[in-house]
């Protein structure tokens, strides 16, 4: 029997308090190379719930998934320069099999624009055959420096999306749709509030034209970035000539896009909605919903006969329970059942039976409530329902309350001090002063919002004094 | 718009036949390195539907899903040596990240059973852990020479399960039961009917004590290997230190098995139930059931009309449908329908609207029949029960007809040659005269069968002529 070990408390140290979180939640182990990771059940288990709902909404946009090879080789990366100097220090290589050196170098995947393109290039001919929209499911390993469970390992699972249109417009509003996609599938799923935004030109996927991106803010102030939607223009259809035939009998070079959603999302659900008591999962992807909690000084055979029932019930109105038969004690269970997060906890003794009722814990709130037996499935519903719209509600106003336009550096360097989302009037063109704010002050630019209602209509640049009407969201980011 | 290329008849060319239908049925495009290819829409979707049924299956044999990472050092699997010897000219290494050099060599999975080892040793502390059964759905890489799409790709998709277990009994129970769960799936799910039996010395899992395999006979009578359960006994959990306390306090290794299905299971499909109009989709894991087809000779309203009307009917009643409402010609369609195996194709017309009826065409049988509309959804899950059934029992009987007993090395090679599965008996440790069969016949023993009732209780061995009561199947194998 493993013990839970103490967690750090969240307004001491976030870090630590993170490492604890996932080590004890059930979440993930580390794996043998630096930068790799397990998912354990839990974890895994979200996935396979945001897996299962997301998918459901992008084949309703008409998108057919497939799965294209983990393996290219060196070539046919570097055809698209801007993409693969974006990439390339972060490719695993794969030079030899058994003993036997390869004449071509071969990269995994950290990302598959090049690959789709020969899927595009064999697949379209005439304007009958757009639009295309892939998606696939898959593995993707981008060696970085440094690493963080969820947020940032050699290793990550995602979905991306790729899709070829006939015209710019098209492939423009669909990059679009799929941003607002990623923003209600955050709302609806994740319980999480989020800001949208363009990415500035440092920031940009390497190889797109525009690259849209949502931000969610963690609990620590810190900035995570929850999906990014890429029109990629021609970019790659003109490197890797995948044309069509349009209505005249012109040949011209599909428009595309680009989009993925990663397992980053089980790091901003952790970070955005977790406490000092671990976890907290938003119901609608929770793996399990409802712990089933017997309390057997006796070994009660009526407790048990309920449970049954209960759990009988539940799974019948499509809710996801588990009962721990295990012969820990009450205490460690209901401890591990907060800690992985699980969205409510049921309790049910001996006197309970006498009663007919049992007790209900939602874990977002702690609150408990004796619940009539005959009212439990109505009633976990309804929490249910309840703790997705609290947890995102509380998103909703952890932005509200720190995002904060500023006109200012010198105000502006204290507020990312205080990490806050900082929204600030800067020349259109600011690379060169966006390296500046990144090496005096670790922020960096998040986005430039389109849904924001704080910026003013024009204002002076808070580094060159220039009177602009653009406007970045500025944050220390994951 | 791509036209249907003539596909060779399968009586003239199995080989070509294979890779025409797979071409041509939205299954494959051949991917940018040998061996690889990319799963189009309808082998994918094939994919996830065996997933889907798949996961519901073992995960009520209490089995939960994890991920462990792609990739390990050298140092980990070289602890297992018979293991890592059957691996090792297939293992994609990695030496190199960017431009640097690792200092210790990486490998890709070719599957996972020294990553599990390190989970189970982690999660395993005494008794009450245990069993711990684990599954994941992952892709995994072995650089074989030859490739054949589905077949044998240096890529491909699949589950493993790995469990751990007190008791040797235990574990040998799972490995057993989870065999006859794939041979159950291949029924109920594939429409294929399979030889159940234990792999021989020579053929058996590199570190398993005893590999189980379900072994499918393909149209041209060859043996596919189907899927297997291995039972590890504590070659890993002893190497690994995986142990657990007992209820008398001592330290004991776990019990392990292994077991895996993958994306063979599509080239299964395609190879046993194909035919000179391309492929067949058993009904239960089609991504499309029915393929809608509007004859739209007046861009008649009506038809419109009504098909979408039969679209949210069948819907409604959990079937997959598909309306193409691209301009192509009936004719291309239906062709492109029935290359594709999809179960059930529904033509409608403008005189179908006026009688009140629609023309729906069997798949596997090309069996036409008019329906009356109000009994389209009734028919169409009638005509899927009985595809399903129909396929079953061809494969079932193709079996029957083509598995021979034999007692002479002379008729042996004569069935062999005529592609038959051939029982026989022979000694038990027959590594060297498995090896001169091959070399002889190049039929390799594909199981020890348990479940056959045409073996005799004792004969003499075909190469040695000692009495023997141990019997092998061999054939031609994929």
């Amino acid at each position: 029997m493993k013990l839970i070990k103490k967690i750090t408390p969240i307004e001491e140290n976030f870090s630590q308090w993170f490492i604890d979180v996932i080590t004890n939640g059930n979440l993930i182990e580390y794996g043998p190379l630096k930068g790799t990771v397990i998912f354990k059940p839990n974890s895994y288990g979200i996935w396979e719930q945001i897996q299962y709902n997301l998918n459901k909404i992008i084949k309703k946009e008409g998108v057919r998934n497939v799965y294209l090879p983990l393996l290219m080789p060196k070539s046919l990366i570097q055809k698209e320069k801007e993409h693969v100097d974006g990439f390339a220090p972060e490719l695993a290589t794969v030079t030899k099999v058994g003993d036997k050196k390869l004449n071509e170098e071969i990269y995994i995947r950290p990302t598959s624009e090049v690959l789709f393109a020969q899927l595009f290039k064999s697949e379209i001919n005439s304007y009958n055959d757009l639009p295309k929209l892939f998606n696939q499911w898959a593995n993707v390993v981008r060696w970085e420096k440094t690493t963080n469970p969820f947020l940032r390992t050699s290793e990550f699972l995602w979905q991306e999306g790729h899709t070829s249109h006939s015209t710019e417009e098209e492939a423009v509003n669909f990059s679009e749709k799929m941003i607002q996609v990623y923003k209600n599938f955050y709302k609806d799923y994740l319980a999480l509030d989020v800001v949208i935004g363009k990415k500035t030109e440092r920031e940009k996927f390497a190889g797109a034209i525009t690259t849209w991106t949502i931000e969610a803010m963690m609990k620590d102030g810190k900035s995570l970035q929850a999906a990014t939607s890429h029109y990629l223009g021609q970019n790659f259809s003109k490197m890797f000539n995948i044309s069509f035939k349009n209505e005249n009998n012109q040949l011209i070079n599909v428009y595309q896009t680009s989009w993925g959603l990663s397992t980053r999302s089980i790091g901003a659900i952790i970070m955005a909605h977790g406490d000092n008591r671990g976890i907290v999962i938003p119901p609608k992807i929770a793996p399990i919903q409802v712990d089933l909690i017997e309390v057997l000084a006796n070994k009660d055979k009526n407790v048990i006969t309920m449970a049954n029932q209960l759990k009988k019930e539940l799974e019948e109105n499509g809710i996801r329970v588990r009962v721990d038969k295990s012969d820990k004690t009450i205490g460690f269970k209901a401890a591990q059942s907060e800690i992985e997060g699980v969205p409510i906890r049921i309790e049910i003794g001996p006197r309970d039976i006498e009663n007919q009722q049992v007790l209900i814990v939602r874990r977002d709130t702690i609150y408990k409530a004796l619940v009539n037996i005959d009212k439990v499935v109505i009633e976990v519903k309804k929490l249910l329902e309840s703790i997705h719209n609290d947890l995102f509600e509380k998103s909703r106003k952890l932005i509200k309350e720190n995002i904060i336009y500023c006109n200012s550096y010198g105000k502006f360097k204290e507020l990312i001090k205080e990490q806050k989302f900082v929204v600030v009037p800067i020349i259109e063109d600011s690379k060169e002063l966006e390296n500046k704010i990144k090496e005096e002050t670790t922020a960096t630019a998040r986005c430039i919002p389109t849904e924001l209602d704080l910026c003013l209509k024009e204002d002076k640049c808070i580094m060159t004094g220039k009177l602009v009407n653009h406007f970045v969201l500025f944050a220390k980011a994951y």
